[in-house]
């Protein structure tokens, strides 16, 4: 057990926002419990849910935070008697109870009471651990029986009554980020850059793309990181959540860069691509121009009451122009858009909320990202978008727009029928662009009352800026 | 999905000998379910069930392996529509069915069915998956109220009937590697040589210990591997499951580095410790030559037939010496170790078995470490031994003694009271020996007819040896 790296008022201002959202309705909220690999003793590394971790800066498996108002306690398991011997010490629980400013830390033992004292089982709000077994046991003491949605919320629990209270207000709070989070959200986008710009330099033709991954990934562990995701790291850009980094870099490829930092728990998320002999071919050059277009031009929309719909729309509409201009693509730029003929090279959405979560808050579904009354398109491609907010300053996202020319797409009559049989899809010059297989450029972007701020703003992604760090290691 | 690294003959050979000790039994062996981090989607890397990946090379979320005799299926989740978008091309089923040489591949639905046809499900032996979730749905499939062993087994499940033999029939086939298991266990070790040296070069005064982590880490990350278990790496080498990697390294410590490599599923463990100057000073090179020796002399002892639990004593006999020797302990050296005064600088035990899994098959608890008839001890020390079989040739332990100087184990009256009343702890002495924390040496050793194979013998080990090699990136 470490003590939180920042101080208690933070923790202590966050849960008095959170009580003040909810009035006088008590909250657990539950860090879950250790993940077994491959016995139980050999675990994965252990993250508390993001909730908990929010309000109270620590990572204690199986701890709970009750409480409303400026009071608050913490049930935790205590020590075990040889903890001592095999973990090391730790900071006693009044040290911890003061770190994170809540009233007092008690044994596991005594929540079920607690939970009766503060008005019962249904009075109490809380939200699902993520853990099935944290969840399977917070379900019994709270006699929730959580069903799920089947819904365009992915598989998230069915909220009602004062847990769907407490998730409003979680996520009211959440959406903005405070300076403490602010803070950690800087650190962990500039340990991703280091991570860039050692991967970019350890690239050469010949190696595998585990040595680029291997490369980027040192730069978290030094820090004290774990990548806040699988890290992506390919010369098949066109597979979306590629997770092997087996194949070998040849010279003529491009390799996509899609790797963050947790950083005590706050996430980055950013993407380049970059050739692997660090010289673009010319059709590469071209449409890395048209994304990185987009990426300029979706980021300058990133302001205070824009919906991020229209900055999606406004993404793929400068990468129609540019599949226009270049003779992939025929047509009328809005029309191709609203036909969807985009997405026939940019099937995912431009980006999602950041914060705790690389996809902030998703255990809570589509709650989050989707505003009250606004749900996910029908329609290929737009259907994949994560965030349909007015936007407020101080929120986080992130703004990746991309090209890929993926098999799975472009040989299915059914996506592409309608626009091979009108000529707006040029194949025989389509055929010239076969040495781009995938290209994104991500960005995490904040939103201000001024110009947005790009968090990630010295992680070079110009073609030139790119191309000269690439194997300099 | 990849394919298995090896051939389906390994697997079909595997399972063949698993039908033979089982006689006309089926058993269902689960790969268990995908592990989620923060939300659903954002999940830790992915392994199968260690008895699952024996019998069938690979990876694969949900699967499950049906069978006796010569005919077995494995029951999967088809692949989703939107699959070859997100995750891209993977081998058919009937690929995958030829590699793994099972009869078919049937969707996972069919599986209940395929139960009864089996025998129903009190016939079918099977074994606890680890995921919570996993094992509930596994429980609820095949009617097991699996409860707890509270006794030595350490949370394991209680087995009966048919899943007691499948326990049985897995042990002894696992216990003793075939060659297939001995060529992985090899590139394991070697992966694991490569990362500690990088680890000894990066090493220098004034870093972070996170720093030769991540050196260590890189050189598994760039073979593909992920770290068998969280790596130790840490001049605390006296806080023995030591997960924090956040302190600076001084010029004075000593660096305790326990690292070991997953390649595909098999573990290696391998412990070294070097000055963080590259010199030793003269108590510090003191003990680690008591450690050393240890080490030899219970590796010496690695043969079939051997007691495990006397290689154990053969290590604690040559620490005490040591320890008389340099005069922290005063007495005869088989008497000190019937007292357990040993324990008090090595509480640990000497090592355990090492296959697919770290501490191989811990997922049944005792039932693989400890023969039939043999229990944990109740002495302080001894209780921790893992391993008290009689060696096979073919089996793989770790062997490693260390000498630690453990605050909760020398302020604690319960445990030195009875060595400090009789003058055996020589506590004035053992002060000139504060700046050694902790010291382990570990190898992973093969049993054969012959003498015992150190499979990481290219690992230098010796104090000149190391020293040599730290600060030289």
């Amino acid at each position: 057990m470490l003590l939180p790296l920042q101080g208690s008022e933070v923790f202590t201002a966050r849960r008095r926002r959170l009580a003040a959202r909810m009035g006088p309705v008590p909250a657990a909220l539950f860090a879950g419990d250790l993940s077994p690999r491959n016995y139980a003793a050999n675990i994965y590394p252990y993250r508390s849910h993001s909730h908990f971790l929010y309000l109270t800066g620590v990572h204690w498996p199986g701890a709970v935070l009750l409480g409303e108002g400026d009071e608050w306690e913490i049930f935790a398991t205590p020590p075990a008697p040889d903890d001592a011997l095999w973990i090391g010490p730790s900071p006693s629980w009044e040290q911890l109870a003061a770190a994170i400013g809540v009233q007092a830390i008690r044994p596991l033992g005594d929540l079920q009471d607690a939970v009766m004292a503060s008005g019962g089982t249904a009075a109490v709000a809380t939200l699902p651990a993520v853990q099935p077994r944290s969840r399977a046991c917070q379900a019994a003491l709270l006699g929730r029986p959580w069903g799920l949605h089947d819904d365009g919320h992915h598989g998230a629990p069915v909220l009602e009554g004062p847990d769907a209270e407490l998730a409003e207000a979680m996520i009211a709070l959440r959406l903005v980020h405070d300076q403490a989070a602010l803070e950690l959200l800087r650190s962990s986008v500039e340990i991703a850059r280091v991570g860039h710009l050692a991967g970019m330099a350890a690239t050469t033709p010949g190696a595998r793309e585990s040595v680029v991954r291997a490369a980027i990934e040192r730069e978290f562990t030094a820090r004290g990181c774990a990548p806040a995701y699988g890290s992506i790291v390919s010369v098949h850009g066109e597979v979306l959540h590629n997770e092997h980094s087996h194949h070998t870099m040849a010279a003529g490829d491009l390799l996509l860069v899609d790797a963050g930092a947790d950083f005590h728990g706050w996430a980055s998320d950013i993407t380049r691509t970059w050739p692997v002999s660090g010289q673009f071919s010319p059709t590469q050059r071209a449409l890395y121009d048209i994304v990185l277009q987009a990426n300029l031009d979706a980021i300058e929309r990133v302001r205070p009451g824009a919906r991020y719909r229209d900055i999606h729309l406004t993404a793929c509409r400068t990468l129609c122009q540019g599949l226009v201009d270049v003779g992939i693509l025929r047509g009328e730029v809005d029309s191709l858009v609203e036909r969807g003929a985009h997405a026939l090279f940019f099937p995912h959405g431009v980006g999602h909320l950041l914060g705790l979560d690389v996809h902030d808050m998703e255990d809570l579904g589509d709650r989050a990202g989707y505003a009250p009354g606004r749900t996910r398109s029908r329609q290929f491609g737009l259907g994949y978008l994560r965030l349909d907010r007015d936007l407020e300053a101080g929120m986080v996202v992130t703004i990746e727009p991309g090209l890929y020319l993926v098999p799975a797409i472009l040989n299915d009559p059914a996506l592409t029928g309608p626009f091979d049989r009108d000529g707006t899809l040029d194949r025989e010059r389509l055929a010239a662009f076969a040495d781009v297989r995938g290209i994104r450029i991500e960005d995490d972007v904040r939103c201000t009352e001024d110009a947005p701020e790009v968090l990630s703003a010295a992680i070079p992604k110009t073609a030139d800026a790119v191309a000269k760090l690439v194997g300099t290691a």
